[in-house]
Order: structure tokens, then C-alpha cells, then sequence
């Protein structure tokens, strides 16, 4: 294929994050700059504008407005969950079509990138000349190939700056304390609770990530033997956490209390947005442990991925660039790929921006390495080192 | 009584904010400048340690550590919820006389200037020379004859930032999402909510406080007219909301589940620490608004109290020179009292610290103005003016 002529689309699929707008910003400047396209449309709720004809024109977008979006939390063109097939494909073809569109810059996570390669792959069959660009977006962190992905280290960044916070209330009001915190199958966010780490004995004093199985008798003894030696204890559980079999404990009591369970159009089923997990965690302790203290659980939820004003510095720079690095790519004459991000220095902290194929990274996950879990309810230093400079320096703490 | 010579003692009581070291910073360096006593001393865990003799030595903390100290999140010196009667109070005083202790300088909330009263009371009738004050404290808001406490502007920053974002969340990938915010009995955290709102539309688009019975037929028919005008529905709804007898829904669910309800030594019922209320009200949604749309809540428990680096300057800056005013009050001869904040003027935003007897706040409560609460369902544009101020610059957001 040689270089075509045309328009541009963005779009931003998936759970929103603190930074993918800064990602938005960073392929409309870049589109802007190179000159790559001749207009630039932003597709309303991703896949669903595209099949609907729903484009807001940002071909004009101004220096100024480009930076309040790019510090907006949330997906400013609005995203989607919808997972297309062929026909699905056929539709959002004809809407291109109508505008010319050719080059098509989608941000999101692990599900997107597979909706990418399902783009990609019907127009190649469909000889609908297109080019697909995926540009990485997932607090979760699971995207192979990639060292970290954008969006990543302003979700750590919350959960380390509230385990920081709630280990210190803890240590004021001492008993036992459950935080919950998202993953599925990857257990980054959990373990970045470990950063809230200031001294010894400061919690969280447990962790315990989906790549691990969790066994009830093991966590009640942890928490026993935690409890016993500080005299408080502070937890942080992914909500993945599952049994033996891998059916997470989050589904098991969703099942047992409603019968049945909530699944997305990628077959997910439902596990944030509940505090079921976290309650059931606190009346398993009060059971097992008669210590006679506070337990108590919180369920970090949407805050994780939303919450305004809690934004790494590095992740806001890093998804940014990696839009830019899409649409160099595409600059490039790569016919579409996914951008990847690779560590090239742990001191100083450098990356650099690597296209791949769509396939290689299309649906697959990445999890935690074992050789960072520590007796299945705690993290390495090597992760944490790994994980630092992602989220940034957090509030200095003193002591009495 | 004359001015005493002797020592202080500092304590901090109650559930912890992110600015209450500011009080004490407050409290121990306006100690050392005025010269008011000998020695300043700390008590772990308030009443507990006053009573075990358990002090730490303040007298020569340094500017530096005192900036540290100031401007970490949780209750430094360690919290407790003991309540202390006549024969507790006279095993203080006798920890307090062995290290000749004539000033204490309590920084608490409600409960907090109810175990004042107590203890100037007894000290009194037992011809113990103790000078009690009061220095506010709670993100609860709930303290009479104070335009406001410290701690309130902090923790109202952090449900604002959470709903700014959420809201901006909910418009990315639509539906109905219900955020549960503490608050026994003052709605001034959930109110704070209100302030996430940047253009029409924006949510909350529904607040519930105590303040106003809750009614479930009228709460699902908001939802579904808010539903109807916005495609989506942010709702945030206070822990402490009750039906029409004041048993408050999260109580009538914690019965209801297992027959027993969690009660501190102030008698007050946990709502905290539970994802059911959000679960509940989620359940009731779905069940009863046949929308067939994602239906979330969360919860924000203890975060909201505790997270590092959420931050009001304004309240920083009051929780410390409330410490000072009591130091103040206390040289200026004064045998006892609680620190009001009185706001005398709106522009500029401008306050004083005014001493006033402890039986004119002890165990009281405030709770917001019925005339700020609209329709049951809402707060009125004169409570955003009078929490603007406390809470601080929002992020700014921009939209397509």
C-alpha cells in the first residue's frame, strides 16, 4: 500500500482513565504537526460514533483547548465497550467511507487492541483501505510487550497515596483494615499499594495479587500472624483474587447472593462496583479471628481510574507521547500497529516508543511475574523499584 | 485561678483527617513561642495514653519536623474513642500530676469536645487546676457555632475531585452510578458533591443528605427523571440517609443481614466500612427502572478522611492557626474553651478563631441548614458559595 491520501479518526474505547486525554492530545497535535491527514474526526463513543456517524471535527483544535483536554480526566469523546464483527466492521466502513477517513487511531486497553486487529484484519478482506493505529491504554497494566502502559501510574499513584493515608489512620485507630483495589487478572494496580510503604511496620502489611491463589485458611493465618506482630494490620486485595480452580471469590459470592452474574460484550464478568467482596473478607476475619478490633473494608472502585487532580506526572508525559509515537509511525509509512512502550534506562528513568503488529499484542495479557510475588501475599523490591518511577514521588510523611 | 505554671499536654482524638497534624504543629509552636508552659508533651492515643501515662516529649521539635509533622495525612500522636467517666478522668489526672500538667489541648470533633466538657468538669469538682481547650477537628462539619471545622475543606476536596471525575466517567461510557459519602448525621460531605458540577448536565444529578427523610418510591423516581433528561445519573447519597423514623437505611440493611448492629462507646451505629448501602440502593434500581444500563456504586469509606495528598490549602491553613488560637486563648487567660471559627467576610474569604465555654459546643451537632437542601434531592447555589472557599480550585476540565 502506498501512503494514502484522506482523513483521520480518533477514537477512545474502554474504562476511561486520568491521562487517555492527554493521549487524544498527543495524536491531534501530532496529526496537526506532520500534516499526516487532512481532517481529523473524533468518533463519539468509539465504536459506536464510528458505526453511526457520530465525528466531532478536530482538525482546528487550538494549542490552548488541546491542553485543557489533554488535563481533563475521563474520555472526552466518550468510549464504548461494544466489540465489533464483520458485519459491524461493513457498517463503520460505509461511515469512513463517507468522510474519506484512512488512517483510524484507536486508544484503549487489551480489549481495544483486539477490536483494532478485528478492524484492521475486515478491512484488509474487505479491501476498505485503512490504517489502524492502537495507541496503549489500561490502568490495569496488562498489555504485553510493553514495559507499563499509559494510564497505569496515575491509578497506582491513587492507590499508593490512599494505602499511604489509610496505613497512617490505621496506625492512629489500630485494627484490621481490607482495601480493595481493581485488577482481573492482572495484579499491578494491588501491588503499587506496596509504594505506601514509609517505614517498617507501615502497611500495607498484606497483598495479595490475582497471579496467586487465594486460600482462605492461608489469608486468615496471615492476617493472624500480621495482626500479632504490629498490632494492626492493613490489606490490599485485588478484586480478582480467585480460588484454586481461577473462578474469582468476587463471582462465587455474586453467584451465591443473586444467582447469577454480569457479563460485558467481551465476556467479562462484572467485579468492581460491589463491596460485596470486601464485606465478605471483613465477616471472614470476625469470624476466624476473635480479636475484638475494628475491621473494616474499603472498595477503591471507579475513584481508581477517575478521580480528579490525582494525576503521575510521568503517565500524563508518557500517554501523550505515546499518541504522538502512533501517528510518527504512521508518518512513518507503517501500515498500522500498536505502540509499545520499552524501558531503555532504569537510571536515569528512559523509555522509547516501539510500534509492533496488532496481532502481537491484540487480546492477550500480561500479568505479574511470579519472581515479584513474595509467599503469595506480598510483592519484591524489584517491583517496587520497577513501579516508582511510574508513579512519582508521594507526600513526605513524618513520625513521633 | 490565676495563670498556672506547669506543662501541656496534646492529643489528638476521634477519627483522623489529612490536616490535623496542622493542629497540632499549630498547638506545639505557638507553645514554644508564647513560653505558655515548660514542657509540651504528647499523649498516644488521646485519652488513653493520658491515662496509661503514655507521653511523648514535644518541647524542642524542631521548625523542620514540625513542617513534616503538619503535612502528614492521620493523627501523629495515635486517636482513640474512649469516653471517660468520673473515675477514668480522676486516673488522668493522676498520670497528668505526675508530670505537673495544668494545659490540655484537645484536637477532636464532636465527641472529642464532649470528653473536654467531661474531664474540665470533673477537674474542677476534683480541685485538679486543668485548663481544657478544644481545638476543632472533623470532616463531618457537625460542630456548633463554627462557620465550619478544619478538616471539612479537605475531605469536601476529595469528594469533589471524585465526583468531578466519576461524573466525567459516567458521561465516557453512560449509566447509573450511586457514590455513598460519609456523614452520620450532617450532609455536608455529600453536599460538597455539588461542587464537581461545570456545566449543566455535569453531575451529581442527585444529592440525598440526612438532612431530609429518604423516601425509596421518590428516590427510584428521581433517578428515573434524571435518567430520562441526561441519558445518565450520578448520585450521591449520604451514609447517614433514614426514613421517615430516623433509623437510617444503612442500619435497617446491617440488622437485616445479621441481626446485629456495630456500636462505638458513643453509642453511634458503624455505617462505615460497608459497601452495602451503595449495594443496596443498586440492587433497588435495577429492580425496580427496567433500563437494562450498567448500574454501579462506590463507596468511599475511610479515603475520604484519609488520603495523602488531597489537600485544601485554606483548610490547612485554619487547622493550624486554630491550634494556635487556642494557645492564644489560653495566654490571654482564658480557663478553658472550644475554638469556633466564625467567617467574617465572603469577598474576600476571611475568618477569625473565637474562644468559646466548652458546654456551648460539647456534644452538640450542626447539620446543614434545611433552607440549603432543594427538593429533597439537591443543594442550593448559596451552599456552593459557602463551601467554594473551603474546599479550593478544582481542576479545570474542558469538553468537545
Amino acid at each position: 500500500m502506498s501512503q494514502p491520501a484522506g482523513n483521520a479518526v480518533i477514537a477512545q474505547s474502554g474504562g476511561p482513565t486520568v491521562v487517555i486525554n492527554s493521549s487524544l492530545a498527543g495524536v491531534v497535535e501530532a496529526i496537526q504537526q506532520t500534516e499526516l491527514a487532512g481532517s481529523i474526526y473524533g468518533a463519539r463513543h468509539a465504536v459506536r460514533g464510528m458505526v453511526a456517524g457520530d465525528f466531532v471535527d478536530l482538525t482546528d483544535l487550538s494549542g490552548a483547548k488541546l491542553e485543557l483536554i489533554a488535563g481533563t480526566p475521563g474520555a472526552t469523546l466518550g468510549s464504548s465497550r461494544d466489540k465489533p464483527d464483520a458485519e459491524y466492521c461493513q457498517k463503520i466502513f460505509q461511515q469512513l467511507a463517507e468522510k474519506d477517513i484512512r488512517w483510524l487511531f484507536y486508544i484503549g486497553g487489551n480489549d481495544s487492541s483486539e477490536t483494532c486487529r478485528i478492524i484492521s484484519e475486515v478491512a484488509t478482506d474487505s479491501n476498505y483501505d485503512l490504517r489502524t493505529f492502537h495507541v496503549p491504554k489500561t490502568i490495569d497494566n496488562d498489555l504485553v510487550l510493553s514495559d507499563h502502559t499509559p494510564g497505569y501510574g496515575s491509578a497506582a499513584r491513587f492507590v499508593a497515596c490512599a494505602l499511604l493515608g489509610d496505613s497512617l489512620d490505621m496506625q492512629a485507630l489500630p485494627g484490621i483494615k481490607i482495601d480493595v483495589i481493581m485488577g482481573r487478572h492482572a495484579g499491578f494496580l494491588t501491588a503499587a499499594s506496596a509504594l505506601a510503604r514509609t517505614e517498617h511496620g507501615t502497611g500495607p502489611h498484606l497483598i495479595y495479587l490475582p497471579e496467586a491463589v487465594f486460600d482462605v485458611d492461608r489469608f486468615i493465618a496471615d492476617v493472624d500472624r500480621m495482626y500479632s506482630a504490629h498490632g494492626r494490620c492493613v490489606i490490599a486485595v485485588s478484586e480478582g483474587i480467585h480460588d484454586a480452580q481461577e473462578v474469582p471469590v468476587a463471582q462465587l459470592l455474586a453467584e451465591q447472593l443473586s444467582g447469577e452474574v454480569e457479563r460485558d460484550a467481551h465476556g467479562n464478568v462484572q467485579l468492581s462496583g460491589s463491596g460485596a467482596l470486601g464485606d465478605f473478607l471483613t465477616k471472614l476475619i470476625r469470624e476466624r479471628l476473635d480479636y475484638k478490633v475494628r475491621v473494616r473494608s474499603d472498595t477503591f472502585g471507579y475513584l481508581q481510574r477517575s478521580f480528579a487532580g490525582c494525576v503521575s506526572t510521568v503517565d500524563a508525559q508518557e500517554a501523550r507521547a505515546s499518541g504522538r509515537a502512533a501517528v510518527q509511525a504512521a508518518a512513518d509509512g507503517i501500515e498500522g500497529a500498536s505502540i509499545t512502550i520499552r524501558r531503555t534506562s532504569d537510571t536515569p528513568y528512559t523509555v522509547e516508543y516501539v510500534p509492533v503488529p496488532l496481532r502481537e499484542v491484540a487480546g492477550k495479557t500480561r500479568t505479574v511475574p511470579t519472581s515479584w510475588i513474595e509467599n503469595g501475599c506480598d510483592v519484591t523490591s524489584e517491583f517496587i523499584e520497577y513501579a516508582r518511577p511510574l508513579v512519582g514521588p508521594l507526600p513526605q510523611v513524618g513520625s513521633l
